[in-house]
């Protein structure tokens, strides 16, 4: 291992997975999210895609959506049919070349092409292949068809979203597709980083049921110590209070104390210290008992000011308290702005929008210089000419075929 | 680097990460959950709790609450307090021993006591070290007192879900705690790798807030092409048809059709193909013009089945449908039973309940031999005697000072 000298803090470094190629079959979010982690900490991701482009590109009739824009930042880009023997040779020569491989069709597609893990580690048996489902390689529910809302449902997700006496709904964001990608991005660093000690590549297995299972901690606790009854409860929490989103003058904000201290910092807020003495309010379970009482006395508070205000006002007192914010305000919240995390693009088709980096970032490296999400197939002379070493006609020949 | 013989497939091979050491200094869901996914990769995580236990263990006055259970299996425990200098001299010295430490105090918190990254990487350049915030490490809401459902608030999630007349909800599950500690830990991962080649660590880190922010693409993408109104929609989704949750005879089914072969598939389990030739259902367009028509359609089937009879069906028939699950389903799933990511336990406080492993799986790795989640300080004499070098009378005297 080549131990570099230790630069000066505050010194740039390179990007962590400079030089790390990564192959992307994903479709919509759940391997293009993992992808799109890679890309930003400075690895080499070529997405492969059909040659009509992936579902998310297509939703709009366009070969651009805005969720394929999102998602796809700084990748390559290339059309591959992997129906076609040739294309499947192709994807063969890329592995040889690649160290990763990201995919989330469904169990046991890849196997039938001949093209699954088996299959590929014998072309490259550093490869790390992450794969990505609903309901794992194996398992009697193996074979559901897996969309983020589908696997909310069944995961538990719906049951304990909503009011207690009213319907379950669903999260509103695509929590089991990111949750999952997530987890896949991971499980392939974690691969990734044994390799570098082995010589040997892995599959890496991620289903997007079992991703939710643990985010539900709070929620078994009270059913374990309350009953079923306990896990659905609205915007607020069984055991503790205040907690509960409570209207503002433009809206709603959440609020809640998870101490006595942080109690007594909301009641000097309120300007109502003497609160801490009235009986109602003595403590958690005081409050609890007092429930109706303590809501009204925290939202009379929160009712006479906007939810900036509330925000404000908590971040300097201590208090765990902010805004419900539309999503027009998040896109535009000026901390990720300023923090890189979000920045504006002019985008050729769609014009004017906002594009997230990576939500993970490495001391003295910068996010790779920005490029937007490739065309289809924009990449494809570079990779299957410049890089596996096919000449022009050929590269004619693949797309007249529709091999690419 | 050692190459390894390549074993043959299906053979056992170590867990990933064997021989790497964590310390894990987190509270609640956010770092223990990375620490959790790194014990289920083979790692010797210490989680090193406050002396009277991190808030997690004694929300129930007990030294083991049911979320505790769950989220630490695998790991050693030994307590320190570090607001005493010798306390803060013994995290050096594990440190100096240690690859990775994990923490989700609020930003600055390590830096006050002098045992920040800036101080540690002092003690050791190879370490890792782990960062999770609410907000992150800069700008200008850094220091918002971050819980889950503020962060949900603040990130977009609760204007999303719910009915679109309705009020706004947080999702029911920790999903900022969580999706930021899936984070923590690749990014972790990430910096593992890179210091195999360079020789270094790294100071990684993750704001919970911008890790929701790539989980809300489908309704940024909404409020691009159809405005804010756009974003909440219940249990429907604004450009897809069917898609909601139906009622069954025992509860609530999701089901979906995003292709129009889903669709015809969803009408032969339905025993209506007659339909396919409706011009109200003839293609999407048509089924969202005729979005009540389709629902009610859909329903008809549904309310005369079980939540169980809908999921097989849609199983065999490849139509992505689910049950909405109640939470005491899901913790009994035969499937996640059967794939070792849950399991039984009878604990000696909280009697007969499920723990989770890890929703990452290495092929041909089993999740190493499970190990219940650690008494406060079980571990102290093992750590600090047996790999510190203490002797009994200086873990005496730690002891009786409130040290350890």
């Amino acid at each position: 291992m080549a131990a570099a000298p230790d630069p000066a803090p505050g010194r740039a470094r390179a990007a962590p997975l400079l030089g790390i190629v990564a192959l992307d079959l994903g479709r919509y979010y759940q391997a293009p999210y993992a992808g799109l982690l890679m890309a930003n900490a400075g690895a080499d991701v070529i997405k492969v895609e059909a040659v009509g482009g992936e579902p998310m590109r297509s939703r709009r009739n366009s070969g651009n959506s805005y969720a394929s824009v999102m998602l796809n930042s700084n990748k390559r880009d290339i059309t591959l049919n992997l129906k076609h023997a040739r294309g499947r040779d192709l994807l063969r020569e890329l592995v040889k070349r690649a160290d990763v491989l990201l995919e989330n069709f469904a169990p046991g597609v890849m196997d039938r092409m001949g093209i699954g893990y088996a299959a590929l580690r014998e072309q490259n048996p550093r490869l790390v292949y992450g794969s990505g489902t609903g309901f794992g390689l194996s398992g009697p529910d193996r074979d559901g068809l897996a969309l983020d809302p589908v696997i909310q449902a069944h995961a538990g997700v719906a049951a304990v979203t909503g009011a207690a006496d009213g319907p379950p709904f669903k999260a509103g964001p695509a929590i089991a597709d990111f949750l999952s990608g997530t987890h896949l991005y991971a499980g392939v660093m974690t691969a990734l980083f044994e390799r570098e000690r082995t010589g040997l590549g892995r599959l890496v297995e991620v289903a997007m049921q079992e991703t939710i299972y643990p985010t539900l901690a709070s929620n078994l606790a009270a059913m374990h110590y309350q009953g079923l009854a306990a896990t659905r409860t609205g915007n607020r929490h069984g055991t503790v209070a205040p907690y509960n989103l409570y209207r503002a003058r433009d809206g709603h904000v959440a609020v809640l104390c998870t101490t006595e201290e942080q109690w007594h910092k909301l009641l000097l807020a309120m300007g109502k210290p003497e609160l801490q003495h009235d009986p109602r309010f003595a403590n958690n379970k005081a409050r609890l008992q007092n429930l109706q009482d303590t809501d009204a006395a925290v939202e009379a508070w929160t009712s006479e000011l906007t939810r900036a205000d509330v925000f404000e006002i908590a971040k300097r007192a201590g208090i765990p308290a902010a805004a419900v914010r539309e999503l027009d305000e998040v896109m535009r919240d000026p901390h990720m702005h300023q923090r890189g995390m979000l920045m504006w693009i002019e985008h050729p088709e769609l014009g004017k929008m906002v594009v997230p980096r990576s939500p993970i970032r490495y001391q003295d490296s910068a996010f790779p210089e920005f490029r937007v999400a490739a065309e289809l197939g924009e990449h494809n002379r570079q990779i299957y000419c410049d890089w596996l070493g096919l000449d022009e006609s050929e590269l004619d020949q693949l797309r007249a075929d529709g091999t690419i």
